[in-house]
C-alpha cells in the first residue's frame, strides 16, 4: 500500500501506471425517532467497499466511470454510472475538479455491496461515502470531511431523488451526527455510550424502487406546533443522551410525532414488530429510516439478540416470508483500506 | 438557622413556636431560540427571596396566606394571594398535603422582589420556584425537586394563564434544562460552559397584563415541516453546545423558524436591538421568553458588556424611554437561605 502524493497537472500527464484507491463505508440509520432529515448514526451491521482504478487517458472532457458491481442482491442496482449512486459522485467529482483540463481518466468503479439495498439501512449512502473517500484518496485531494459528505450527497440523489445528508454524514464521519443545513450545511459529531446496542429486522419483501420518494410523498406538509414541542424536546432529549453517554436517555427521546404515524403504515407489521420489541424488553422502537427495517436500541448485547429475533418474528407474523435479525454497535466512520501506484 | 426535622401531624399540633423558611430563585430565560417550551436556563441576573413563616392554627379546610411583598416595581403584582403565582402555589401545596388535617396554618407569604416583572426574564416563575422551595423547607417535606417544579409551574397559571416549565425549571434546578413533557413531566438537566456570558436589554415599558397570553396568541396553530425540520436541527444544536460546553456552538443553534417570526412585531425595536447585538460581536441574538426582554450569547464578558449596552441603545432608538443593560452568567438552582424555629 503506497500513500500517493497530490499530483500535479503535469505529472498526472507524464503518469502512466495505474493508481487504485479501496474505500469502506459503514450501514447507518436516519432520523432515529424525532430527528427527521436531521439525526444520523453509523452502524456497524453492514459495510460496502469501492474501489476506483485509473484507467487510460481519454481526449474528452466527460468523465468516463465503467460501473461493475459484485455482492448480493446487486439486481435492483443500476449499472448505469449516471443512475448509480457511487457512479454520480465520481462524475460529479471529475468534473468539478477538473483533475485534468479536457483530459479525463477513464476511471473503473467497482462496488462490492454488503448492506441490503432499499431497506432503511444507508445502502445508497454508504457506497456514495466510500466512492467520495476513495476518488479523494485516488488523486490525494484531501479535501475536508463536510466536502466529502457534500459529493456523497449529491449521489443520493439517484436512489433518493432528493439531496439529504443523514445517513452519508453518519457513514462518513461514524458515530452520531447531527446535520445542520443553515446558514450552510455543517455537521455536529457526537461519540456514542459503549452500551449502545441496536437490534434491526430487515425485512426481505419487494421494495418499490423509488421507496425513499414515496416515503416522503406521504408526509404532511405542516405540523401542529403541540406535535413540534414535543418532538423538539424529544431530540433535544436524544443529543443529551449521546453527549452524556446515557443509552436510556437517549431511548427516552426516540418518540417521534410528526414523520413515524404517517409512514408506518407502508411497513407491513409494524405494530407486531413495535409490540414483540417492547415485550422483549428494548428500550426504544422506531423506523430505520425511510423503511421497512425497524431498529430497536437497547444496552444490553444479549437482550438486543432476544428484541432483534423478536421483530424477526413480528415481521413474519405480518406475512413477511424472510427477515433478517440484526445486533450492531455504533460504526466508526469511512476509511481508506488500500491505495495502491 | 436550624434544619428542621419533619414533623409528624400529632408534632405539629403540639408545636407552638414561629417557624419561617426563607428561599431564592434566580431569574431565568425560556426558549433559547428553537426550544420553545422546552429550554430553560437559569440567570444569575437577579433574584427573588420568599419568606413563609407559619403563624396560628386554624379550624378551617382552607389554607389562609397573607401575601405581603416588597422590592421595586411591585405595583403591577397582585397582593390577593390566589391572584399571585407564589400565593398559588403555597396554597396549593396547603391543599394536597393536608398538612394538618382539618386544621390549617395561617402563613405569612412575603415576597422580597428583584426581578423585573413582566419582561420575560422568568419573574413570576422564580417567585414560585422559590415559594415551592421555602414550603418544602418549612414544613421539612423533602419532595423530589421534579415535584416542587410542578408545583411552581402550576403556580405560572397567575402569570401565564398555561402550565409551562421552561422557565421554572430553569430557575428551581439552575443550569441548562430541557423540559419533556411525555410520557410525564421530565427535566434533563445539563452545566454550562464556563464562558458562557448572555447580554440582556430590558426595555422599561407598559408591558400589558396578561403578556404572555397575548406572546402566545400570536403563535401559529400549524408549521411547515421543512421549518420543523430546520427548528429541530437548531434545538439540537444547542443541546450539542451545553453538552460539549461549547458556547459558539449554542450560538449556532440559536436560530428559530417558527415562534421568533411570529412574535418579533410585538416588541418595539427588534430589528434594531439586533442589528446592534450582531454589529458588537454577539454571537447570537434571540428574545428573552416571551419578550420584550432580549438577550444575546457571548464567550467574553467585555464583548458582552458592549453587546448589552448596544442593545439597549437599540431599544432607545426606537423610542423606549428606559431600558436596562444587563451582563450576567447562568445561575445555580434555587437553594434555601434560611430557616428559623
Amino acid at each position: 500500500m503506497v500513500k500517493p502524493t497530490r499530483s500535479s497537472d503535469a505529472s498526472s500527464e507524464q503518469r502512466t501506471e495505474f493508481i487504485s484507491c479501496s474505500a469502506v463505508a459503514h450501514s447507518s440509520t436516519a432520523n432515529l425517532g424525532p430527528g427527521f432529515d436531521v439525526f444520523g448514526l453509523g452502524l456497524d451491521a453492514f459495510e460496502d467497499t469501492v474501489t476506483i482504478t485509473r484507467g487510460k487517458k481519454i481526449e474528452d472532457s466527460v468523465p468516463h466511470v465503467n460501473l461493475t458491481l459484485s455482492g448480493d442482491d446487486i439486481e435492483t442496482i443500476s449499472p448505469n454510472a449516471s443512475e448509480n449512486t457511487a457512479g454520480l459522485v465520481v462524475r460529479r467529482m471529475s468534473y468539478d475538479l477538473n483533475l485534468n483540463g479536457k483530459t479525463n481518466w477513464a476511471l473503473d468503479l467497482h462496488i462490492s455491496k454488503k448492506i441490503p439495498t432499499g431497506y432503511g439501512m444507508g445502502s445508497s449512502a454508504a457506497s456514495a461515502a466510500a466512492a467520495a473517500l476513495a476518488f479523494d484518496g485516488l488523486f490525494n485531494l484531501q479535501l475536508s470531511k463536510n466536502r466529502l459528505i457534500k459529493y456523497a450527497a449529491e449521489g443520493e440523489i439517484a436512489s433518493a431523488g432528493t439531496i439529504h445528508y443523514d445517513n452519508v454524514s453518519g457513514s462518513m464521519l461514524g458515530g452520531f451526527v447531527i446535520v445542520r443545513s443553515a446558514p450552510e450545511i455543517d455537521f455536529v459529531r457526537l461519540d456514542v455510550p459503549n452500551d449502545l446496542f441496536l437490534a434491526i429486522a430487515v425485512p426481505v419483501m419487494n421494495v418499490p424502487l423509488k421507496k425513499t420518494a414515496v416515503a416522503r410523498s406521504v408526509l404532511p406538509k405542516t405540523v401542529f406546533l403541540d406535535d413540534v414541542i414535543q418532538n423538539i424536546s424529544n431530540a433535544s432529549t436524544v443529543v443529551a443522551g449521546f453527549a452524556l453517554k446515557d443509552t436510556k436517555m437517549i431511548a427516552k427521546g426516540i418518540n417521534d410525532l410528526i414523520v413515524e404515524p404517517s409512514r408506518k403504515h407502508l411497513i407491513p407489521g409494524y405494530e407486531l414488530v413495535r409490540r414483540n420489541a417492547l415485550n422483549e424488553g428494548a428500550l426504544a422502537v422506531t423506523i430505520s429510516g425511510a423503511g421497512p427495517s425497524m431498529i430497536s436500541v437497547l444496552d444490553d448485547e444479549k437482550a438486543a439478540s432476544r428484541v432483534a429475533n423478536s421483530m424477526a418474528e413480528g415481521f413474519l407474523e405480518a406475512g413477511v416470508k424472510k427477515t433478517k435479525a440484526i445486533v450492531c454497535r455504533p460504526s466508526e466512520g469511512a476509511r481508506i483500506v488500500d491505495v495502491s501506484n
